[in-house]
């Protein structure tokens, strides 16, 4: 039988808040299989790049990566959250490492490559891009790696890249070392049927209930990539993968499944 | 016979130039033996402090690292360059993983307790607060720790703590089991006996030397605690430990030794 593994992802709501985020780092720490911890960004990227006057810069309405905003969220993501969520995790008895994708070759991206838009310093990755002997090292020394989304070309580039997909890559590249459990932590129940009514979770998606969803337009803009990589781990091999409240990671962990469960069918 | 350790250490200057640290970091890909690489700062973070209108607080003209510049120098050192650092190894494939203080627990530093200063987030460090075996477990998986100076107190708090410091104390730490040499690279031929002069380096520089130059007023500022540092390594089994100019890096390791060594007699 596999060893059991959590591959946990939060977002930028939860790291700003930072009450919020110790409460939930302590419940991340009381999780007894091995675990990995994937985040996101939050406000304070955009807040350095404002007050340093750097603007974002967006072609046909999509946000392109330039030099001096990967800089920013390099040393913000990298540096700053990362460093933040590691020393959180280590005064609760949670030995974390911080890792981007540079770091012992573990992400190796490739810069997006689109027929009309340069999206800048934007890394799109696949499971082959996960370096899956490592990160098993790693956690092989009890140690519980903590990813921020930057990635590197190998030629000495580094990349943004969606933290939402590097969390359901690396669920499916450790797959056939580790029975996977993936989650999604946000702000919600879990997929709603009613987006203003919290208590109208959806226990099940599916494949076919995505679609549905999708084209009944009842999927808000931040959910619907969420559901397509929690999709695409659910096809790839993860065993189980859910989208959760941060606040019910311990209730859910601990066997009282919490959210919504993204299945095949 | 212990196996050979080189603890390498990088300052700001280098830092600051691009082509300059460029070529030191292929030299640096190209020492065949086990490697340790700690990086210091650099112009980046009082940029980005000036740009952000943080102004440095000083007491009796000593630096204090308040909370917002510990956040800076945070984004700065653990993010922005130690990223960008590893990225460039990686492209030179050497398997470099960039590692801070509270990454694995690494380094646990004590806030600095000073009787009249409030030095704020400043860590002190000693050869206990390094987590050897760790260290020794990352060199076993070939991987080439790269250390920035932040380091923390497994309260949750991060620190700024010395560079030169903390190569010191990697060095002695990992002295029983290795065979260590320390390079503090810096952009000087090595110690001068003449400041103006680059071709009157001093070969060696013992306990009782340092005492006499520092007494004669030879020691100007930077290189003081340098020497500090580097005396302290030769005191704690640290084999062999030199300051060298950065250009000489590959020279020096191939056994053409460069710069000043540092020697207890």
């Amino acid at each position: 039988m596999k060893e059991k593994l959590f591959v946990v992802k939060i977002g930028g709501a939860l790291i700003d808040d930072e009450v919020l985020l110790k409460e939930f780092l302590t419940q991340f720490s009381q999780i007894k299989e091995k675990k990995i911890l994937v985040h996101g960004g939050g406000k304070l990227a955009t807040t350095l790049a404002n007050q340093l006057g750097i603007e974002q810069q967006m072609v046909d309405g999509r946000r392109i990566t330039d030099k001096a905003t990967l800089d920013i969220v390099t040393m913000v993501y990298a540096g700053g959250i990362n460093k933040n969520i590691v020393a959180k995790l280590q005064s609760v008895d949670c030995n974390a490492i911080g890792i981007s994708g540079a770091d012992a070759n573990v992400i190796q991206a490739k810069k997006r490559n689109h027929p009309q838009i340069d999206f800048g310093f934007v890394g799109d990755i696949t499971v082959e891009s996960i370096n899956r002997t490592l990160i098993s090292n790693v956690l092989k020394l009890n140690l519980v790696p903590v990813f921020s989304a930057i990635t590197h070309d190998k030629m000495g580039n580094l990349f943004n890249t969606n933290a939402d997909t590097i969390a359901s890559v690396i669920a499916q590249s450790l797959s056939d070392d580790f029975d996977v459990e993936l989650l999604y932590c946000f702000d919600k129940e879990g997929v709603l049927a009613d987006v203003n009514n919290s208590s109208s979770v959806i226990k099940k998606v599916s494949s076919e209930d995505f679609l549905a969803l999708k084209e009944a337009g009842k999927l808000h803009k931040g959910i619907l990539p969420k559901l397509e990589n929690a999709l695409a781990a659910a096809k790839n091999n993860v065993k189980k993968v859910y989208l959760i409240k941060e606040t019910q990671l311990q209730k859910h962990t601990e066997n009282n499944h919490a959210g919504t469960e993204i299945c095949l069918s």
